[in-house]
């Protein structure tokens, strides 16, 4: 190399972009200008001028700051880490300090294997977080005492909101009936399922229930009315440990169901909700080793008693067979969900809290039931010990039982004692005026007590007692748990790490290859962008802290927030919403408040595509409204005139229609703005869907070109990574007349508008501990090098509908075949033909070593592929010779030289141990494990062969099943 | 479970010990005792009473401070960080602020797949990192411009004393020449040589090379001595950057060879050693985003000329072939090596850096050819600035040229010039009291300019020049380097993700399974010991950084000391020596001083048992002794009467015994004591080898039973992980009357005693960023944690010689056939009966997923086995299983059934691709790849077959090879 051309300064290529662009999108210079000549473009500035329409483009460049390098923007970090004042949490209220076993921490939370993984719609490729999800629901079950659990919710304000519509459903007692919320409820999740039930007509009746005993005491609870669902805290916001026994005799006397929202920790010393007449628990795992974050990601959990497993909402991991007859795990009765079931679905929630839901059965693999019931019990003794020292000290505590929570009585001076408390280095919480609560968790050491202790003049034992459990016998739990073996082997660290390797080996993430998943955007999620989840200054704020010690992160989420409006074109935004789900019920919610406030409440009908995404019917019934579809138009396109003909018909009750842009079927409508109008003139508002919005950063913004809300999905467009299927983080970004119908919360004056909608997430900024790694993405990045990102993941589109066009038709496409940031392979002329169907090409897309695209999303029979801006050129054109290749295979189907019951379609994956057994097809066993492209040394081996889902439905196993399940 | 039941709070069940010794000892309490029930004792101590001699038993607990749990060392490791004060260095010398791309840092520094691997003995499942070298190895070679580089040395002054020794050997110069060192080499650089040189007898001679022109000035430099090598830096310490061609061709012309002590950074934009005449080049790859660390660990590198190959010390990595004709790399040229020559062996290093090798490699493989230009361009043109700037303001800039580093005449203010510069952030160097140099880094930007320039009163540009080099034309870069395309792929994080990812899958470390290799101890390193490195607190400090800035780190350091002091029974700790080597070395120059001290400089003789470790024999040399060796009796033990034979007859010349204990063959011997009496006695000093003092902590200090100094390895016994080859930390640890002779430093005051032997190492405290891992796991484990390790580690061992003595006789043990911590398995007659090798047992053990032990050491025919206390029972008794299975596979051989030609031992270990391929074996696929124990779903499959080692030495290959090799 001469030093002449050593000049060269940027490894990019592209002069102006920031070095981190020429790191995040994955094409070089060189690269993209080949691709571009592919395409037929001279340009990225021409393909986007053909792709999209000239009247929706913005006319600027994005005013966000300047991006900085790497290094530069964690230095940032730190100093707003450092405006976070990190003070011993005893707030509790469902949030409770955690040690998080570094081993955990290393090998799941930072470990790519497990944070880029896909949710698991393709089981073949996902065996180890569905193992680690069973495993969850296995802790759940066991610790709850019911039947069945999901593989994890938002949170515990979202489960218990879930659980009050699964109470609607599955009880007999007729509509008007209310529901009933014992006052001891933490007082975020009254407030969540306050807001759900309002579009939906629920009346919540929250009284206190302690002394309830009988059907007649229950109704004269709920003011004499007919009751479908009760639902109490165990133990409850007090510390108070209630037996409930009698409140659930009654309410299953009157017809009703009951919810117990209880703590997984005291569930090891207390009698399982199961077993005193739940019918449904739920809550949140976030104190299995999850830090508090600020309020969150953490999984909430739901668990229901025999019977009602049909209608849980959210994911359902169970166990089914392979081909080979080998147990394999998968998503079990997925047709409740909204994706199959859209406006008919139990829920609108489609992303869990895989990730975090993972870490916390970890926790538990790693305690053991023996470790568990350890915690607890020391938890236990710390806060006897600290209310001895109380009481001994004159005190008045107001508990007669507890677990880890006391209430005490400190009249008229409860902001001096947390004053004080903090003053101490200890939060405590502030109950109202007279009453500080003060909650101990697995952190809590006697210098913890001491704290507390001298805030209140008096000094304590020095030493904890951890004998007996000090409430009533019968609340004693006598039943075991966690029997299962997985829960007793990995007691070393050493078992543990090879635990938690094999299980994310069997997976395939992105760290492994593409997965081109339509809709999904399965872009980079850089390390940088990673590291500052799990510093302590953003991983150990309570979310209910006082305001002037979480600066810090207040201060990102400010900026962040600006950017988004800047990106978007909206006037504000609320990062509340904890998934996607959550930010679409949000910005319905804020359409129907906005209805309301303009005396238009009648205005409930929701027009939306038959292209949309499932959710967004879930999300309209949840918002109180009712879904209309509109036609998709022969060339894939919304039916203009079914869409006027609609707008007309519904004219007055029109609420919102919502689309998504570019659509679903990944084509730049160039009818946006008509339709902005048209909805408009009606009085309706409009509700662009946001989960396709990396086609549109830079180039184009819904809140300018006539859209009035949208939701954006920060773990697409915004890098947050999917975690094996969440978290996830759905902001609701509105115009201004809508802005003061965000969310907001009861507990952060900070979190939304004095008249917002309520809270929609228990926590006031929602999953806050991940907002940094969408926060970097945005700094690195700076306005040049995201609108180059958004260039990019067209043409990457693009490229690929070039190069197999050829092979498969693409199924939509707009001026001159452009398609924006997916396209959409039809395979059902090539089904028709060869009885090769897309399920038999995505599980052969595992043996050449690739996640399957998007199958039959948004039409039945195609594949959806979205390359996103990070796959660069060599991966792409791998993918590009593999379906080539596939298509050749389908080809000696189709031409009968091979049946398609013969064939490696039809077969697919292949795994080691059918290669080493017996070989009964026609094809040679090195075909079918290492087709072209394929490095034999680099195999990825699914672990199990193709699963029989139906098996697993009909024969529904929600726990982990016997080692011996597993043999031979 | 019973409220009753949970009332255990120990997850171990061992009551008095420290949690963390639950997860650090595989055992739990309940297979304590099964496992003791097998062996034959009933209960850990009286296991340990019958393999340890009485005689040398500790006679209380070990006075350490009480353990800490995990969450409370980490904090109190933050507490120590909090005391250093990172600075801007630009000190140089060396050492160079780096930016370690995140990616690199996570998903290497931080992944248990690299950091636990062992060196790559076992090439077939090695080859990830085999790969990652030689990157490394071309990275060298193409920058310095010479044949062949090897894959690290320990650092750049340890290298530089390895190259005056390949020089003395390869130059034809009679003895008694010298080697003549430029004055500009790093000072650190010139001492370490300084003290090679000494024992060797070689005089070295420092003069200003810089007007050199001919053979006759050469010559005269070296006050008219014959020259057997020149060493030069280049650019100089002084930052000039110098034409040698003329000292190159003079010192041609005497018959001697040059060696470059190069900056690798620097040569992207300069003449390459290799072509301006050196034979030989060394270095550090630090400033290739390996953090500074306070010095270490780092790797050195050495690159020679075509000819000098067969010198080269350390290890080399080649390329070969497998049995299927496919490319694999291995170690190269082994023959070289002290494990195999002995006092013969061209160096005694054994362990290199790998793991800090396979970090420098990635930064290129990261950045290419075009990115490292930039970055040297980069900080050419910040050093332009700096000199333009303070020159412009009339402060006189002593340098003609310069890459990076600048030398300023400050007349008599040079301490004022550093504490003005320290007042603003930045540590500058004091060169003498006038002069100072400053030098530029990759994280040098305009602010740390401006420091500098108001440091002297001067203010300079805003902008940095980023045009031409300044330096003469003769000496800027024309060649072209890093032309293979790894070094063009994987510009994209996402490719350089998956690159990681797809190289340490073709790995087995111990986050996969056992390696139970006799005599390495490769036991846990846990998370909470490593995550403390990379904290930018430990990792950014300089070497030479002032005392008061370094306190944290100082503290850490003479806490360890301490603690090892009273582990071993030794009154002072070196931690200087970066390797077992040098710890080696570091012992027997002290005893070498100490005789000398005492008029006894005749004491030359050094006793070896023909069982020691190579190194042992090899240091010997090193340090100026003789080796005699000592004879093995029948029973394995030291031939006591040959000692008593060789003590009288080297009476008056006896310097020391070095001795390994428990010895190499896994045995604790009775003789020690009277072996220790017998050399003491003639006048000679005892070496303890410590590399089995996992077998001794809490249970026998080798300082209180007779010896005199050890080195311990904290590699093996104190958890530094072993890096898949490096790094090691080596401590030298002595009685009182050699305190005085260890190791010092000219540039640390700290670092030793001002009568000590002069450094061994470049940096003062050696590799001082992984100390924390040794202290982190002293404070976890407390003194009684570290006992029962010592325990478990001899009934781990004792367990498997029991169930494996009936299949394989254990070769030697002690009384009633107790063994210490490791067993050795003798297949000497089983090879003689069916012609199976050691090489087959150990290949086959990769098809039933393990490591294999260590092959043919202290014994030929034989493998050593050695757990270590951290497998736990499942794991062992899944090896045992295994080696049962194989035995019978033996049998089969044996009796005739099977040809061993023909057998699954020979033919192993088994690929995929041998598996999809055409089978020409009389076995089935599923008995070669899924032996008894193997689940299908979680194989590790290694990527290439047997590796023929020998064709690799006949046509040497150390570079990458062409992309084409890998095809088909």
């Amino acid at each position: 190399m001469s030093a002449q051309h050593a000049s060269t300064t940027s490894t990019t290529g592209a002069h102006d972009l920031p070095a981190f662009a020429g790191r995040h999108i994955g094409p070089s210079q060189g690269d993209v200008e080949a691709m571009l000549q592919v395409v037929g473009h001279e340009s990225l500035e021409s393909l986007v001028d053909a792709a999209l329409p000239g009247a929706i483009r913005t006319d600027g460049p994005l005013r966000v700051e300047p991006a900085a390098s790497e290094s530069a923007v964690v230095e940032e970090l730190r100093a707003l880490a450092r405006r976070n004042q990190v003070m011993t949490s005893m707030i509790g209220l469902g949030y409770y300090g955690t040690i998080t076993p570094a081993v955990i921490q290393r090998n799941v939370l930072e470990n790519p294997a497990w944070y880029t993984a896909y949710t698991p719609y393709q089981p073949e490729i996902s065996q180890g977080r569905l193992e680690a999800l069973i495993n969850f629901q296995t802790v759940v079950s066991d610790l709850t005492g019911l039947a069945t659990s999901g593989a994890s919710l938002l949170d515990e304000g979202t489960a218990a909101a879930e659980a009050m519509t699964l109470m609607r459903r599955a009880s007999k007692v007729p509509a008007g009936a209310v529901l009933l919320v014992d006052e001891h409820l933490f007082p975020q999740t009254k407030a969540v399922m306050q807001t759900r039930a309002l579009p939906l007509g629920i009346d919540v009746v929250v009284a206190d229930l302690t002394s309830v005993g009988s059907a007649t005491s229950l109704r004269a609870a709920a003011g004499d009315r007919d009751v479908f669902g009760v639902i109490v805290q165990y133990p409850g916001a007090d510390g108070e440990v209630r037996d409930w026994r009698a409140v659930a005799a009654a309410a299953h006397e009157v017809g009703a169901l009951v919810t117990a929202a209880a703590d997984l920790l005291a569930l090891t010393l207390a009698t399982a909700p199961g077993e005193w007449g739940a019918d449904v628990a739920v809550g949140t795992s976030q104190r299995f080793g999850v830090p508090m974050g600020f309020g969150g990601p953490h999984a909430g959990y739901m668990s229901v008693r025999a019977g009602l497993e049909r209608s849980l909402p959210g994911r359902l991991v169970g166990v089914s067979v392979d081909t080979e007859g080998a147990p394999a795990y998968r998503l079990a009765l997925q047709t409740r969900e909204q994706h199959i079931r859209r406006e008919k679905a139990t829920s609108n929630i489609c992303t869990a809290q895989v990730l975090l839901a993972v870490m916390a059965s970890m926790y538990a693999v790693y305690h053991g039931p023996d470790g568990l019931t350890a915690i607890a019990r020391r938890v236990h003794g710390h806060a006897r010990a600290l209310a001895d020292g109380l009481s001994a000290g004159g005190v008045e505590v107001l508990n007669e039982s507890y677990f880890d929570t006391l209430t005490v009585r400190v009249e008229g001076r409860a902001d001096e004692v947390v004053a004080e408390a903090a003053q101490r280095g200890v939060n405590v919480w502030r109950v109202d005026a007279d009453r500080v609560s003060v909650s101990v968790d697995e952190t809590t050491d006697l210098r913890h007590l001491d704290a507390v202790w001298s805030t209140f003049g008096v000094s304590g034992s020095t030493s904890v007692p951890i004998e007996d459990v000090q409430w009533p016998t019968e609340l004693v739990r006598t039943s075991e748990f966690l029997t299962h073996p997985v829960f007793h082997s990995h007691r070393s660290e050493t078992s543990m790490l090879r635990y938690l390797r094999r299980l994310s080996d069997r997976d395939f993430a992105l760290d492994r290859g593409m997965i081109p998943l339509g809709s999904c955007t399965m872009k980079l999620n850089a390390t940088t962008e990673m590291v500052a989840v799990t510093w302590p200054e953003f991983a150990h704020l309570h979310p209910f802290a006082p305001a002037h010690q979480t600066e810090g992160i207040r201060s990102l989420i400010s900026d962040l927030s600006a950017w988004l409006c800047e990106i978007t074109g909206y006037d504000a935004v609320s990062l509340q919403p904890n998934a996607g789900s959550q930010g679409e019920f949000a910005g319905l919610l804020a359409i129907h408040a906005y209805h309301e406030a303009n005396g238009q409440s009648q205005r409930r009908i929701c027009l939306i595509p038959a292209s949309a995404h499932g959710t967004n019917a879930a999300s309209a019934v949840m918002a109180g409204m009712k879904v209309v579809v509109v036609k998709t138009a022969a060339g894939g396109d919304i039916d203009m005139d079914d869409l006027r003909a609609k707008v007309e018909q519904h004219r007055d009750e029109l609420a919102a229609i919502m689309v998504t842009y570019p659509s679903t079927h990944g084509v730049f409508e160039d009818t946006i703005t008509e339709l902005c109008g048209l909805v408009h003139d009606a009085g309706g508002q409009v509700y662009v869907d946001g989960a396709n919005l990396n086609a549109l950063v830079g180039l184009a913004r819904p809140g300018k070109f006539g859209a009035d809300v949208s939701h954006l999905n920060l773990h697409k467009t915004f890098c947050i990574p999917h975690g094996g299927g969440g978290p996830g983080v759905g902001p609701v970004a509105v115009r201004e007349h809508l802005a003061a119908h965000l969310p907001n919360h009861p507990l952060s004056a900070e979190a939304g508008p004095q008249t917002g909608v309520g809270p929609i997430s228990a926590a006031p900024f929602g999953s806050a501990s991940i907002l940094p790694i969408s926060w970097a993405y945005v700094r690195l990045m700076g306005g040049a090098g995201l609108t180059r990102a958004t260039q990019v993941a067209i043409l990457n589109a693009n490229y690929i509908a070039t190069r197999l066009r050829e092979h498969y038709p693409v199924l939509y496409s707009g001026h001159d075949g452009i398609v924006a940031h997916e396209c959409i392979l039809d395979l059902r002329d090539l089904t028709k033909r060869s009885g090769v169907t897309v399920d038999d090409v995505a599980k052969r897309l595992v043996d050449y070593g690739f996640h399957a695209p998007t199958m039959s999303f948004p039409v039945a029979g195609t594949l959806m592929v979205e390359p996103t801006e990070s796959e660069d050129r060599y991966e792409i054109d791998r993918f590009c010779d593999a379906m080539v290749a596939i298509r050749h295979e389908i080809a000696a189907v189709e031409s009968g030289d091979v049946a398609v019951a013969d064939s490696m379609l039809r077969n697919a994956p292949h795994t080691a141990k059918a290669l080493a057994g017996k070989w009964e097809y026609p094809y040679e066993r090195s075909e079918a494990a290492f087709p072209v492209g394929v490095n034999a040394a680099d195999k990825y081996w699914p672990p199990v062969a193709r699963i029989d889902g139906a098996y697993g439905d009909r024969h529904l196993v929600c726990s982990c099943p016997p080692p011996e399940a597993f043999e031979g």
